[in-house]
């Protein structure tokens, strides 16, 4: 059995997804999809509005084979800690091809990959971002423009790819419809991007989501429970109002005093979204501000976040899934954990049994403690 | 004008309060009674059910002329921190008496004090609490049993006093009524202990708080807002399940590995009755371990807790109080703080008002910005 594998979100499952999976196995040949997930935690620094297990359920429901979580020390990262860690998992799972939606399937990445920067001081600029720093420097560099968000991605796949030795085979795909971060849902089309179907979600506007979502993911979003930043912002408030800056600053990415900044907006904010403002400066940008709150939210520490997966924590898998995990178990580069025991939870994966144990305070649904991968029968 | 000092939490102020008030007035010839009153959080580890500004203006309105804050660094601790800064407060305030309830008003001070152990390996013994163990050691020395918080708390002033060079005159009252541990409101009776009128009003039974307590007080509680450990808890929940152990134990108190124990309490359990029932120990009493969840809900540092008195923050006054006030000020060994200040509120009073300032976060009331003493026309 050969598999196809996708780093994924998943926040929310939509048609676009659907339809990439389709194409990746027509593509490819492959008769097995693998995808490595992000879990309660997506990139941006947010709380996935569905948690790990339902996100798998309505993946395997849309034609995933086997979900696999992208560890949180992976996930909520910068896009090329997120593409290593997503490599890591689908090399370790023997994958054969990466395949990764973008706006631009033709993209030269040997010619990017050729110019990389050598000199670290090159994003040491006050005024810029790091990313638009990057990206600024390969347009002059290469004359090539990365524009999106999943030309970056997907640039950054390839690099991960090359320094894990190139055990897969890159299928850029072109993307169907929107772009990832268009915030518009267009009427009468299927197909919108994940941020414009969260707003559209967190709107209360179901009309605009039901024909852009498969049927499984509307029944899982309209039952909930659906979780955002300001849900946790309390929780947030009182860690950054009782905290010493110095304990703070002890916490994952929090550096060049951005503490005393974060603790003075924490009181005077009495949502989220003031607080994201108040805090927000021409040198970060939201997503890296937002994964820092993500951080002090989880009381992440920088030793937790600077390791590579070390684990396949497995949350879901189709009959076909099961079987190539059956075939494969003796192979894997990395333990399988279907089932969290005790030393799995206090060790490698203390980080996402935390995230996990936070969700569970707010939605009171166990994330680790007892679970075991869903199946496509279970949504029935 | 000369002054009495109480040392008082007034969690609520009821009719013994007043009675206690007037006796001390009485047996005194003092014009003024001025009272150092625990803040927002009282010596037990929990917070106060009315903030500090409502417990002043009942104070007040109940015959006090002065109340100042006794700062949480002395207020939540065990007896002998709690007397000591208390009668820092008092002295630098220039009372000439302390007055306080006892059951025993006849005890023999100087005796107690003449056979306090010197031997700090007295106290460590495992299967007894550090208060039993001190009292165990005076009745052995002295045959004098202290029975009682009261003749405890007593005990402690007296030695306080003592070590502050004798300034106060010690005024031993006769309570009225009950212990101030019973747990009932006796039919009929005017005077119930603290303990007995919070678990009535956090039981919703007004009928029984309405004879003990002076019309003021009934008034500020019906009104509210009350709080009790069980809103503080999902904040303190989330601190202790997001908190490495390391971190916890350099919290005040956190000592002997407690840490393990408390935040594997904190994942089993939905409530602060829960919580408590799983760590308690019969190594530490309830009360110390409410403390330690006390420190922990605030996260203070020992740095924070190490220190006597240093400033005199006023939270009310009665035109004589006003007047004593006046009189006194530039005598006074400790800065007055009648509003706070930015210095203040960053500097030696941090502890304060981080501790006012998540009270704010429940019950939306400020406590230290832009805040002025209260005076007996604002209860009208």
């Amino acid at each position: 059995m050969q598999a196809v594998g996708i780093i994924a979100e998943y926040n929310p499952f939509h048609n676009g997804h659907a339809y990439q999976i389709r194409q990746a196995k027509q593509q490819t040949g492959a008769d097995i999809v693998v995808v490595a997930m992000s879990g309660n935690w997506v990139q941006r620094g947010e709380p996935a509005l569905l948690d790990k297990w339902q996100r798998a359920q309505t993946a395997i429901a849309g034609g995933a084979d086997l979900v696999v979580e992208l560890p949180m020390a992976s996930a909520m990262q910068p896009a090329h800690l997120f593409a290593q860690g997503g490599v890591a998992i689908l090399t370790a799972l023997r994958c054969q091809w990466l395949a990764f939606g973008t706006e631009h399937p033709g993209m030269d990445y040997q010619r990017l990959m050729a110019h990389l920067p050598t000199d670290p001081t090159t994003f040491k600029r006050f005024d810029q971002t790091y990313a638009s720093l990057f990206q600024g420097y390969l347009r002059e560099q290469t004359g090539i423009t990365l524009n999106t968000g999943n030309d970056i991605l997907g640039f950054f796949y390839a690099l991960a790819n090359r320094l894990m030795g190139r055990s897969l085979q890159l299928v850029p795909l072109a993307r169907k419809g929107s772009n990832h971060n268009d915030s518009t849902i267009v009427a009468g089309e299927r197909f919108a991007s994940a941020t414009a179907i969260r707003q559209a979600i967190l709107a209360g506007d179901w009309a605009q989501v039901v024909p852009v979502v498969p049927s499984t993911t509307l029944a899982t979003l309209r039952q909930g429970p659906l979780l955002d930043w300001e849900q946790l912002w309390p929780q947030l408030r009182y860690l950054l109002m009782t905290s010493a800056p110095t304990d703070l600053a002890k916490m994952y990415q929090i550096t060049e005093g951005i503490e005393y900044r974060l603790k003075r907006s924490a009181v005077a904010s009495a949502t989220f979204a003031t607080f994201m403002r108040t805090v927000k400066t021409k040198r970060y940008t939201y997503t890296r501000l937002q994964r820092q709150a993500g951080y002090l939210y989880n009381q992440v520490h920088p030793a937790e976040m600077l390791q590579r997966p070390q684990y396949l924590r497995v949350l879901g898998y189709s009959t076909g899934g099961q079987r190539y995990l059956h075939t494969i178990k003796k192979q894997v580069s990395l333990p399988l954990v279907s089932r969290a025991n005790r030393d799995w939870q206090t060790g490698v994966g203390a980080l996402d049994t935390r995230a996990g144990q936070l969700r569970t305070l707010l939605t009171g649904i166990p994330q680790d403690d007892g679970r075991i991968p869903v199946k496509p029968s279970d949504s029935e």
